[in-house]
């Protein structure tokens, strides 16, 4: 498996997924400017990718601080922490990460300013290595809800190229296959990013998991003649109530799956869960450039020029149409995440 | 308005749709199968306007047979019917034009050559002409249906570019707008070939009706916020029973549309009514290349080589769904539609 994010000699590696899957190409980030900027432009996306990704990128942006102490040193540190935080609105993930950072950083006040360096990158390594471990968890109690012979929809990509490897959604299916079930998955292709197809469908086939493409429109069909048995996504903000913000086109799954009295599942680690936010209203949506509507990969057109556009990143899923969020901890009702999250 | 479709100094003059918008071309058909190959690729579509063209088609074709009596002419016709149906198979409305100019043809069998080739261009003429009447007055049922300052969500283009001119559901739009009312329109883009935006989109924007652009998922987000207050959509076959094949992904948006309780419409001729084809069950889907999926425009890739792909052009949307349904005499109840154009 093709890591997403790691760090290499000093740098924060990361494959560059909006590459794919034409082109395989890492891109070593020397500064944390340009780990933020590979955030925004989404050549690392998913929620706990981009939790993992900015902690990095606040460990890296540490190590170029020129300070004799940390009266000097901790307020470079936070700035860092400022800029990388903003880079996108929705995911928690990223808050959670950089806050973590942030806590790693006060607990250090009294060693030496070499010492919190070693141990900020070190700290970075071990939110990566948590998530894996979290999404191979995850993805135990997730594959319990698959039969053998199954055939499971899901949108956007929540893979090993979504986490620091193995995927929650993804990683839900992977665990299945591993476990000898003989499934199958449907993909959305999921516009305007494609990350459905560029992603979900080229780690799938990475693995010979039995992927089959579909645009986004064509679920609803295949709700209705029989053929989707499950469907499992990601998320990129769980709020207290158990409404889900997750990629664009989600919540329309949700309002399908429901219709057709198909099982709807999301998955994430407990980074995703967000108690200070009481419900999916309280969710900030990201709004992108319209050029990724009207542009296949910001150079080919789609539509014309100067037409007016609506480009939300996100969709909420309220909780009652989800059957159940599949963590770490297990498989629980939306409305008993905050009762089983409280205490993190 | 730029036609769609036009006979046009001896030869069937096709804009080229495959091409909008970047490109405004026509496309001059010399000879039937170049009729028959710009319906197959594309080039025309809208079942309306697919109807219009394949009967120009089969007058175009007429004309070039050396034929001194009927007995040796007719079959030739025939022949060229055959070719021409066998284009697409979702749309009724091509097999009812073909069907039509079979009769016409029947009709004059004691005329001269010259004067049945001559009357097989005038009918083709007729079946244009009484399409972009059909529509208007359509367009005029259906405007009846909008309120001032509503918001209209329609999927694919079942514009004047999908028919021989004013349109289907965009006819009634466009209706609504020439009355006065202040309507906004969301066009679904309508993956995988991209028919709202690059044609629905396009043709407003000419109309300078408001339109603004979605990727097909987001329009369930939008009804969630109250911000579709109704849906119309064209239709490429309807069922006895009220059932409607439409573009692949209109089912969908019924289905979100009654879980929101918003009106959702289906605008239609009678030439795409088939009392024959009992239900929705019975009309076939067209496959199509998984090119469409996996590429823009056939060259720019945007999926992993090799991926599997479902690619329907169509799906059916059961009468259930369905608020009613515009044609020419008035909008109707799906279940009414067989008793009301059975003497037809």
């Amino acid at each position: 498996m093709v890591p997403t994010v790691e760090w290499k000699d000093g740098a924060v590696r990361l494959l560059d997924q909006s590459r794919l899957p034409e082109t395989i190409e890492f891109l070593d980030c020397r500064d944390y400017q340009t780990v933020a900027d590979a955030i925004r432009t989404l050549k690392v996306r998913g929620a706990p990718a981009i939790g993992v990704t900015a902690a990095m990128g606040v460990a890296l942006g540490a190590q170029a601080i020129d300070a004799a102490d940390y009266a000097s040193f901790a307020p470079a540190v936070i700035k860092i922490c400022d800029e990388l935080v903003a880079t996108r609105p929705t995911a928690v993930n990223l808050f959670w990460a950089i806050e973590r950072m942030r806590r790693k950083l006060e607990s250090l006040r009294a060693q030496p300013i070499s010492a919190i360096k070693q141990a900020l990158i070190t700290e970075s390594q071990v939110i990566l290595e948590e998530d894996v471990d979290l999404c191979k968890t995850m993805g135990r109690h997730g594959a319990k809800l698959i039969s053998d012979g199954e055939t499971i929809l899901t949108h956007c990509n929540a893979g090993s190229l979504a986490t620091a490897g193995y995927g929650t959604a993804l990683g839900v299916i992977r665990s299945a296959w591993e476990q000898g079930k003989k499934i199958k998955v449907i993909a959305d292709e999921t516009r305007p990013v494609l990350q459905g197809s560029r992603l979900t469908a080229w780690e799938l086939m990475q693995d010979q998991i039995p992927v089959t493409l579909i645009t986004d429109n064509m679920a609803g069909s295949l709700m209705r003649q029989g053929k989707i048995h499950l469907c499992v996504v990601g998320a990129d903000r769980i709020a207290a109530n158990g409404d889900v913000a997750n990629k664009i086109g989600t919540y329309s799954v949700a309002v399908l799956a429901k219709a057709h009295n198909i099982p709807f599942y999301v998955a994430a680690p407990y980074s995703t869960i967000d108690l200070n936010t009481k419900s999916g209203a309280d969710i900030p949506i990201e709004q992108r450039n319209p050029s990724e509507v009207t542009t296949i990969h910001g150079s080919h057109p789609v539509a014309p020029k100067d037409v007016a556009v609506y480009n939300p990143a996100f969709d909420v899923t309220p909780a009652e149409l989800i059957t159940g969020i599949i963590t770490e901890r297990g498989v629980f009702k939306p409305g008993d995440i905050a009762s089983q999250f409280q205490s993190m």
